[in-house]
């Protein structure tokens, strides 16, 4: 087997890559690890910035995310019943869709089986060979059969956990690392949301989150010990400490129902540099992980993608390297300032079970100066809705 | 001796405090550990905010701050050679006036001086008597004599290691504290600035302050360990460092010279609740300390003593409390205002030795942020200017 790239990953980077460049006439085979059921299976983010709706717009996938996306102009910050508003429409004049990862998936999938995009579902023992050499290739075994994949480049789109990354030697790269001392247990239900836009919510007992996927499904989170036991969490438990983080006055909305999902997951801040290795290119999560608040992991993965496409749409169009020689410095200028805002975002809103007395002012000192200043709350804004590309 | 406020302290603090309510008609006694000829030679802060200016502007004392103080437009932040310029001017409409704190002290214990208000020099043994009781009293010894002193009210302006804030029980207040790995070692010098503007600059080997007291006089800091010895540094290695942390293109403008006076100095944020107890209302570095980045400490002193000066003026004129009720609760709401841009930009600015890499790239993408955006930007420069009172 040969093609022009080999997509490591059916994840949201690997697909819209995969898309995007199959539209151009660039021969693409995307392998991926997991079944398709599996992969559509997943609950993951959900609010999109306008560089990942862009995305979804340049590939003709406007129809379902216009229908069922909900737009939202704004968000809040909570400390204690005291609500913030961050007026993203009015601050920045953008706004953010929540529209679920699971979604964007499903509509990259059905593109690329319409166009005839190649992917090889549930391979298995997938590894990357040569990728600095001339020849680079994958091996991988689908259906029982071991098989070669020959392509002049590969994507590693395949996340944190992926061959990709892990084919770079240690001499040619470096990861940078923070892993917070807490996790994030989310519930997912059929009840409407409590709030029309979502609310961060800094309390004493920890964080918690209100969001939603559409207006009969709603998405919660709570901040909870690492090694906490998710059955010690009964739905009622689950609802009974979010109406208690998020405050009377919201929880006076919040409907409760059962779980359809439940599980608790680390936080981690993490970046590898740089992006590309001989003619290896990382993408989304195989690069960098940032914490979920702030929700920027799969907009990150689309600002690579759209860096990454357009780079080898400008080799195979006209055999200019330039686009591919800039990717990783030009992609890696927009990932740390979104690991900042994460890092920064989880800072402020989490209870650290090792900083003091003087921390935890310096946080709600923090939260007061941003309800009383207009050009705080644009800085907020403007890193929420996305920095330019 | 009685009198209607009795002051401990002839800072800043003390000293703005007694020419405001004397100026009223309130009687007043300062009591000052420490000789005038002392106090006027400590080398301290040099930046005034506005409110800090007005109060000057209000006693009458806008000449020689107008003639010999320097007013900036703006300042700059610089990575490794890369200057961020922060245009006060252009953000905020606002400016800072760069005119040293001796230069304060000279003006407000001349105007003292002139109107008579009462100064106690070197008095030893201060200590503070019945606070919540009906007869709140001084006690100290001047010129071999002990001395008691009755008030109405007491004024705690003795800075950190005064007897004021050691006179509340410890049940009836609390500290907030964080101790920075690291001092300032300063030197003074008469040599040009190298810069009209002050330059905060963060380098590998750690943070340094250009800035300045005149045109002819000029004083730079170096982050160095908290245990460095003094004696390690000669003037020349002072420069030589200098040159290195500030950049090659800031350096070639920097005049060297024998040094005035060179120290080390610690790093705090300090912050103590609440403000008042009975009788006895602290004001200045007596309750709240702050790392000198972003030069807030005197200009604290002077939002503190804007409100309780209101707050005796508006008792003594007509019997109001409400005032002095309400005055630990709003100096407290700005004081930790500034307390969070000073150890924000502490940390944005400095070495920590025991932060990894992951946390120093955060301080790079923060700094590359600022570069690129206007609101950051903002956010820097109205916390710089300083917030409304």
């Amino acid at each position: 087997m040969k093609t022009d790239v080999a997509i490591i990953g059916a994840g949201p980077s690997g697909l819209f890559l995969a898309n995007l460049l199959h539209a151009e006439g660039i021969g693409v085979t995307v392998i991926e690890r997991q079944s398709k059921e599996h992969v559509l299976s997943r609950i993951r983010a959900g609010v999109l910035e306008v560089i990942t709706t862009d995305l979804l717009d340049r590939l003709g996938l406007s129809e379902r995310k216009d229908q069922e996306g909900l737009e939202h102009g704004g968000f809040y910050l909570a400390r204690d019943e005291h609500l913030i508003h961050i007026d993203l429409k009015r601050l920045t004049g953008k706004c953010v869709t929540v529209y679920g990862q699971t979604e964007v998936e499903r509509d990259l999938i059905d593109l690329a089986e319409k166009e005839g995009v190649n992917i090889v579902w549930s391979a298995s023992d997938v590894a990357l060979h040569d990728v600095d050499g001339a020849a680079p290739s994958v091996s991988f075994t689908s259906d029982g059969t071991e098989q070669t994949l020959t392509a002049k480049f590969i994507a590693g789109c395949d996340g944190y956990h992926g061959p990709s990354r892990q084919a770079i030697p240690a001499a040619c790269g470096a990861g940078f690392e923070r892993v917070y001392p807490f996790g994030w247990l989310g519930i997912l239900a059929d009840v409407a949301p409590c709030n029309d836009e979502l609310i961060y919510a800094s309390h004493t007992n920890g964080f918690a989150l209100a969001s939603m996927r559409s207006p009969s499904r709603s998405r919660y989170y709570l901040q909870v010990p690492l090694d906490e036991d998710i059955n010690a969490w009964s739905d009622d438990r689950i609802w009974d400490e979010l109406a208690v983080r998020l405050g009377a006055e919201v929880a006076a909305n919040m409907e409760c129902g059962p779980s359809i999902e439940k599980s608790i997951a680390p936080l981690r801040s993490f970046v590898f540099e740089p992006m590309r290795y001989g003619n290896l290119f990382l993408a989304g999560d195989a690069a960098h992980i940032v914490p979920p608040t702030g929700a920027k992991g799969l907009n990150l993965a689309a600002s690579d993608v759209t860096y990454l496409s357009d780079a080898l749409i400008g080799y195979f169009r006209n055999g200019n390297e330039a686009g591919l020689k800039a990717y990783s410095e030009k992609a890696l200028a927009r990932v740390w300032k979104s690991e900042r805002f994460s890092w920064y975002l989880t800072n402020l809103m989490h209870r650290f079970p090792d900083s003091g007395a003087f921390e935890k002012r310096m946080q709600d000192a923090e939260l007061d100066y941003i309800a009383s200043s207009e050009a705080a709350q644009k800085v907020i804004a403007e890193n929420y809705i996305g920095l330019p590309l």
